[in-house]
């Protein structure tokens, strides 16, 4: 179905699926195929294995065991954090932003109109900057308040300094919540020594298999569960658990860890190089939000903007496709890349401009970039 | 780990993943590794094999596929059925019963405690049957009511006559949804005859992968996602879709539709033979709800009242396991065998009677049946 060359610069709304974390999978799909709540053999080394990878997502993140929870993904993750946060502590106010993925602003707008939550968007600029005095002052008048803040973002690539913004939540007494799906497995989290009280993460934002996230959970924050039903995950997720994926979720942070510097050193080569190519070959580009800077923001995303074309008016991403390429116009995992971006509309990105995502993982090479480079410059020709 | 000689009665709990399931999985955790929302073609060839799977889903269950959503689960799946029926059509009281899963009860629970929504739990005789004149009364009275009760009870085996429910519901207008988790994949649904507004299923509950599963919601009653983000599942559930959880669904319940007579068959078979072989090897024993009814409760259910043993005294679970045999005390995925179970508690199952669940599948043999009761046997014989 696919054609020969195919040429996967979409990985920041996903990811392939690592061989070796496959390898680390099968024995869950196969041979130990028990329910982890059973007390019997077949339960038990399944139970065991569920741990042992609660235990090594939690070295990693430099926390403990008691403080991970896993779940389907980063979405649920994130819903739970928000909707169990605010009634756990029963907090009156949400701040966030409007940058932030729709599993955060989604589950925050059901808490305004159901449980009559208030809540205020950060301001942003013209790059997608926040202002952390306006986060203070916030604060200030809302004592009991929860903060959604990202870390990295999906679309722009900016990363928001959550140590700083900890802080001031601290600070204040505010809950901070972290939507981290972009940067765990990228980045570094020392959980230990983080002002967060909550963040979450998505193996298949790093190698891991779809359909399976964890979230973090201070252990002086403890909140209730989102989804309610058997005893799993300690009573904080009731259902029987995805067994291979949370077996796969682990194994992919692991090897993510293994050589993390290496990764980001081929990855942000591989950036570096796209982006300057690209500058050279089509005059006019720029670069939404941060993603240009190639110090301060995520390794894995550049966010173009492409001069106005004749050639290619709004079918830049289609005729990329045609090419060969997949790359997005937005965040292919919030709704389709046609239709626009929230991100990028509250940024005011000029619409008769085409925006689009490039984001790379360490499967790609050089010649990916030489290759799409090559064909974005032919795209632009013709039409001169 | 697991001994030579392992045998696993607790279907009920987890099957087995089918090998043809794996087979049909493995390509999507493997080369189609696109996002199903991007638009490229890594992302369309995704999309296309997960619409495929909720044609072939819905085309068993004899419905449309914009009446099914992918879920993590079964759990998930009542969740959302219960939480957003009540949200969508400002319902103001549940009618449900003792015996239903942690998964209908716990987010009733919550649903009561938050929401100040009124709650009524059927009256069960000590064989766990319910009084549908009861149900019509209490309908009469509230007509704005939701009704969650189970097809196939996954301790005792008793099976609901969910037409006669639906016909009741829809007399007095009542939204009806029912936790077919332990039914879909082993009887056949006619949606489009039943009336049924919601129902849900679970794929490691036929062969399938665990953290895949369904909910159905009739098209004429549309409700609110619970898991909110992107637009996915047509806006009916946030996420990444775990695509290989989805096709394996697909698949197990296709293979299960494939020889289902066949699959009754050898497993009634089965669960006959267990039972006459215990009633005449060990006397004294009985069968807690209808399980023992081999006409009237599910053919994969036998949940077998052991007379008290001074040798086995609460030992009987885990003296099995010891001799190889898999089984469990209770429901498997809602607290852990030992610790007892609601639903055998409100049929008043005297306590010094030791209760176990077999729980059969088209995987099990005779030669599993004949082991067992001979251990069984032996278990007793030593005390006596
Ligand atoms: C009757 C019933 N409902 C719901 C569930 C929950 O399904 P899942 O394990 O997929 O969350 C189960 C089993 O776990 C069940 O037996
Ligand atoms: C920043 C961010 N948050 C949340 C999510 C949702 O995670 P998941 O796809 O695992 O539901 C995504 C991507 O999908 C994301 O990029």
């Amino acid at each position: 179905m696919l054609q020969k060359r195919r040429i996967y610069f979409d990985n920041a709304a996903t990811t392939a699926l690592d061989e070796r974390v496959l390898e680390a999978m099968l024995p869950f799909l196969r041979e130990h195929y028990g329910n982890p709540s059973s007390v019997h053999a077949h339960g038990r080394e399944v139970r065991a294995a569920i741990e042992k990878a609660r235990k090594k997502v939690a070295e990693l993140l430099n926390t403990t065991p008691g403080e991970v929870f896993f779940t389907s993904g980063g979405t649920e993750a994130d819903n739970t954090a928000i909707f169990s946060a605010l009634e756990s502590f029963s907090l009156e106010h949400i701040i966030t932003s409007p940058l932030e993925h729709h599993a955060v602003l989604h589950i925050t707008d059901r808490c305004v109109a159901e449980k009559g939550i208030g809540r205020t968007l950060l301001d942003t600029d013209g790059q997608g900057n926040l202002d952390l005095d306006q986060l203070k002052a916030l604060l200030q008048q809302q004592p009991r308040a929860l903060v959604s803040l990202m870390h990295g973002n999906n679309e722009i690539g900016n990363i928001n300094d959550i140590e700083a913004i900890g802080n001031i939540c601290q600070e204040f007494g505010a809950f901070f919540h972290s939507d981290t799906v972009q940067t765990v497995g990228h980045y570094v989290h020392r959980l230990n020594d983080l002002p967060l009280n909550a963040m979450v993460g998505s193996a298949h934002k790093f190698h891991g298999p779809k359909g399976s996230g964890f979230l973090y959970v201070n252990k002086n924050k403890k909140i209730k569960p989102y989804i309610l039903g058997g005893s799993q995950e300690r009573n904080m997720r009731g259902g029987t658990e995805n067994v291979a994926g949370i077996i796969g979720l682990a194994k992919a942070l692991e090897i993510a860890y293994e050589d993390m510097e290496g990764h980001r050193k081929k990855i942000i080569a591989l950036k570096k190089h796209f982006k300057e190519s690209l500058e050279s070959a089509i005059p006019g580009v720029s670069f939404n939000g941060r993603s240009g800077d190639l110090e301060n923001s995520l390794y894995t995303v550049l966010n173009v903007s492409f001069p106005a074309s004749s050639n290619n008016q709004g079918m830049l991403l289609f005729n990329l496709d045609l090419e060969g390429i997949s790359a997005s116009g937005g965040s292919a995992c919030s709704s389709g890349a046609t239709l626009g971006s929230h991100v990028l509309r509250s940024l005011q990105v000029s619409p008769e401009k085409e925006s689009v995502r490039f984001s790379f993982s360490r499967f790609n090479t050089v010649e990916d970039v030489d290759y799409t480079i090559g064909q974005l410059k032919t795209l632009y020709e013709v039409g001169v």
